[in-house]
Parts: C-alpha cells; structure tokens; sequence
C-alpha cells in the first residue's frame, strides 16, 4: 500500500530538531535522496554537515530550492511568511513545497500572501513529534517513527503533491492522516498548546513566589514530568501562540472556566463536585492516553 | 551520622503503594524488624502477607498497636482522624506514631482532636515520593532512595521520637528535612497539589469536547507526561484538597491571575509579555528542576 516517493532531491529549510531528524530518517529509510540544507547561520549548518545529517548546505534559500522536487520548510511558524518571501520567485512550479509547522491556518495564509493564492503544489503538513530539546545535535532518525503526520491540503493542492508528501512521511515510519486546517488549528490549541501554557504559567508563579528556592526543592517527580514542556523554546511558543490566536485564547478560557468551578468546589469544600472533576479525568486519560503511544521517553510538541 | 533506630516492631496502618513500600524498605535495609501490616479490607491485607511485604496481618487497629514501638499511618489524609480515633486508647503512651500524609495540619488537627493535645510522641511526616499507582503491587523497595521526607514536629514532640523516625527513614535511603507545618502544606499546596489540579481539569475540560476522541487521538508525548498525575487515585487527590483548602485555594487564584495575565497578552497579540513569561519560566525550570531529581521515571506526590 506503500509508495516510495517520486523525489530524488529535498531541500530542508531549517535544519534543527525537526528538520534534521527528517533528514536523519529520509537518509536511513530513502538512501538515494540528495538533501540540500538551508539556514541562516552556516556555523550550525556545518555542524548539521559534518554529522552527516544533510548532504549538501547553503544560506541562499533562492539557490538552494532550485532544480529540487521538494521543499521542506522546517523554521518556527513566524518565521515561514519570510523563508516562502525568499523563495517564491526562484522556485520551479513543478517543485511540491510543505512544512512541518505546528499551526496550519497561519502559514497558509502566510503562502497566500506571498503568493496571492495557495500554490497547488503547497502540501501544509505537521508531524505530530519533538522532544523540549532544540538543534541539530538533537535531532535523531525515529523521530517520526509510530507518530503521526497531519496533512491539511486545500481545495485547489494537486493530489500529486499530496501523495508524494504522504509518501514520505510514510517512508520515515509515519502514520498519515489529512484534515482540515481550522479543525487541525482547534484540535492542536487544546492538546498541544494549552498544556504549554499551564506549564510555562505554573513555572512562572512558582518562579515569582519570594521562597522560591525552597519551593522547588521539594518539587518530586511529577512536577518534573508536567513541567517538561517548559523547557520548549520560548521563541517558537511565541510564535505558535501569536499563530494560533483565536483557537487559543478560546480554549484557555474554557479551561479557566472549568478551573473556576474547581477553585468554588474547594473553597465550599464541595466534595461530590471535586470527585467528579478527578474522577472523569481519571478514566478519560486512563482510557486514551495509555494505550495510544508506544514510546514513553519523548515529549512533544 | 546516621543511627539505626532503636526499633523492634512496627505496625503500618494502611498497606498501600506508601505504605507497602516503606515495609519493603525496611525489610530490605533493617531485617530484624518484625512489621504488621494492618487495614480494613483482610483481603487486600492478605495479599501483602502472601508478596512478603509484611510478617503479620490484623484488621484490629487496637489490637495492632499494642506492644509496637512504633506505628506508621499510612492511609489516606481523610481517614487519619477514625484511625486514630480506633488506636488511642489502646497505644501505650511509649509508642511512636507519625504519618505518610500528604498535608501536615489537618493531620495534626485530627490528633489533636482525638488525643485532646498532640502527643509527645506524634511525628508528623511526608515522604516525597509515590507513583500515580495504587495498591500493595506497585510498592517497591527503593521509592524513598535518593527522596526526601519532611518531618513537622511540634513544640512539644520528644526529640527522641524526632530522631528514631528520622533514623528509620534515613535506613530507608531518604533524605529527612524537618519544617514548620504550615510551610510544610504552603510548598506543597505550590509544588503538588496546585500541578494535580491543572492536570486534573486539562483532561476534564478535553473530555467534555464533542470531538474528545479525536482530541485524544491527536495528543503526543509531551501530553502523556504533562498529564500523568491525573490518573492519581481520585477520593485521594479529593481528601488532599480539603485538607489543604486554604494553602491549595490561595495558589490556585495567584495562578488563575496569572494565566489571566498570558491569555490577555495573546488575546492583544502582546509579544513581549509572552516572552518574558515564557522564557522566565524556561530557565527557572532548567535551573531548579533538570539538576535535583535523579530518577527520571517516577511521577509523584
């Protein structure tokens, strides 16, 4: 059921923990492709070369996407309006073009804008995998390996391109599923990027208290484990939560909804409200979470 | 430094994942001791005795403490009252007694209740440690290894019940930190209670989505992790917060203000304040948190 991808050369823009592990894989799993590097700063694209995860590397994003079949764009969401600035006028139209961003709505609007309409060979994807670590030194060939790859084509994206993406993916170990962008966009804000701001939020109070040294001190296990996903990069939450806007704020306002109701719960001591909360999310996350990712050791995004 | 306490017998009261864990530590760490394993459910006791957890059973709390040197109260913060209610008439006034709760006030709010003035010999105790699990199965010899365990004496414990107790936790590899109580339930109601109640709520609100199938479908690694403690035991996690009410209130509103403040800043689009929150919160957990823990596998209390 499986088709190898009909692409001989990729162009990764971006080659950090997403975009080298891509490569990484596409090395292991698809050996014949040529992988072209691109970034900003060559010292970390050196780096990226000599550790063999990409085959060739360049700062020019305009040279380095000519005569390739595919164009990954592997930067942080806010960055991804500048990067297709760069490479709309030298990039061939048969050349099929996704990224891996974690907000879907802003960087098609972001490709509309640069080029007045989606382009049919713009496939928007988003690997459902990475870890709170950053760079290339994180990246590793089973990123993508059981995870899940949501591709959210438009009306107008050419089927071709759509395939050859899958394929790829499906290639690096991925299960590939497409939907629409907005639902994307609504399902990632609770289950992604909600959990990130409650962590960053919860280390900030706790970070602002006077005792605060003493408080973490006697942080045990689980505190690490929820407060993993602070350690994500602060620049890249920026920007994820500046492209997510709207889905956002209205489920973290859902939640602060449902916060309240705990807080009154506590403050009457209203047992049967409280047993309810933890009792629904007991078998809830029991009955979903277990069972449905095979490898505990990584966190996502 | 460290002294073997000068213990023959101990009685758990209550042989759970805390309780079983601390009668396998002793066994393993100070053989001569003979422990009872006492509980209200001879089944469940029954199954401990059969694991080799404990050398004796009893569901009789009165008669269980009679002619022990010490008893431990491991049973959830609500039930501390009604145990020791059924034990003070019977505990010779010789007898140690401390506690495994995960509050320190209401604790000794019960005691004081029941034995009209806290007893000289009461030392109140917290271990920091456990797993989202439950039951005598999940309890293993090392939980306490490398963990620490608060002591809140009162004005008038006896340092000689102080320092058997802290003698016997040490055999157990923890380390033993002594506090005020109040401090005791502050700190915690920041570090523990506060993150089960955002954990417990995410997954609540998730699950009360019309699409929470493919909510949960979508939810990655960092989202196992972030959310783990909300398999915790339910009627516990409810007992803590009414017995934490006041502390575990008070750092809820001081974290629903400040989530107030980033939903704000995103809803405006306000860059700045979502950085400094975001990359405040990043370095105070890279700093305090990645360096103290050394057993990245345990979730906890």
């Amino acid at each position: 059921m499986m088709n190898t991808p009909d692409i001989k050369r990729i162009c990764i823009i971006g080659v950090g923990l997403i975009g080298g592990s891509l490569a990484r894989a596409c090395k292991k799993n698809l050996p014949d492709i040529t992988i072209i590097g691109a970034g900003k700063n060559s010292a970390r694209l050196e780096i990226a070369q000599q550790l063999g995860v990409v085959d060739q590397i360049s700062t020019d994003f305009a040279a380095a996407v000519k005569d390739v079949d595919l164009v990954v764009l592997a930067v942080p969401v806010g960055a991804m309006q500048g990067v297709l600035s760069e490479i709309a006028d030298a990039i061939s139209p048969d050349t099929i073009i996704t990224d891996v961003g974690s907000t879907k709505g802003s960087v098609m609007k972001a490709a509309e804008q640069v080029f007045t309409t989606l382009p049919a060979n713009f496939v928007p994807g988003h690997p459902i995998a990475g870890t709170e670590d950053t760079g290339v030194e994180a990246s590793v060939a089973d990123l993508y390996q059981n995870r899940r790859v949501i591709l959210t084509p438009h009306a107008t994206t050419h089927p071709h391109a759509v395939q050859q993406v899958r394929a790829l993916w499906q290639a690096c170990g991925a299960e590939v599923i497409e939907m629409d962008a907005v639902h994307h966009d609504e399902v990632l804000a609770a289950t992604s990027h909600l959990p990130h701001m409650l962590a960053y939020t919860l280390v900030d109070t706790l970070a602002r208290m006077h005792d605060k040294r003493e408080i973490f001190r006697y942080a045990a296990g689980g505190f690490r484990d929820f407060t993993r996903i602070a350690s994500s990069a602060p620049e890249m939450w920026r920007d994820i939560c500046l492209a997510n806007q709207d889905a956002l704020v209205e489920v973290l306002k859902l939640f602060q909804k449902d916060l309240q109701t705990l807080i009154t719960a506590i403050d009457k001591g209203d047992e049967a409200v409280i047993s309810d909360i933890f009792t629904r999310a007991k078998q809830a996350r029991d009955q979903f979470c277990e069972t449905e990712e095979p490898e505990p050791d990584t966190a996502g995004i």
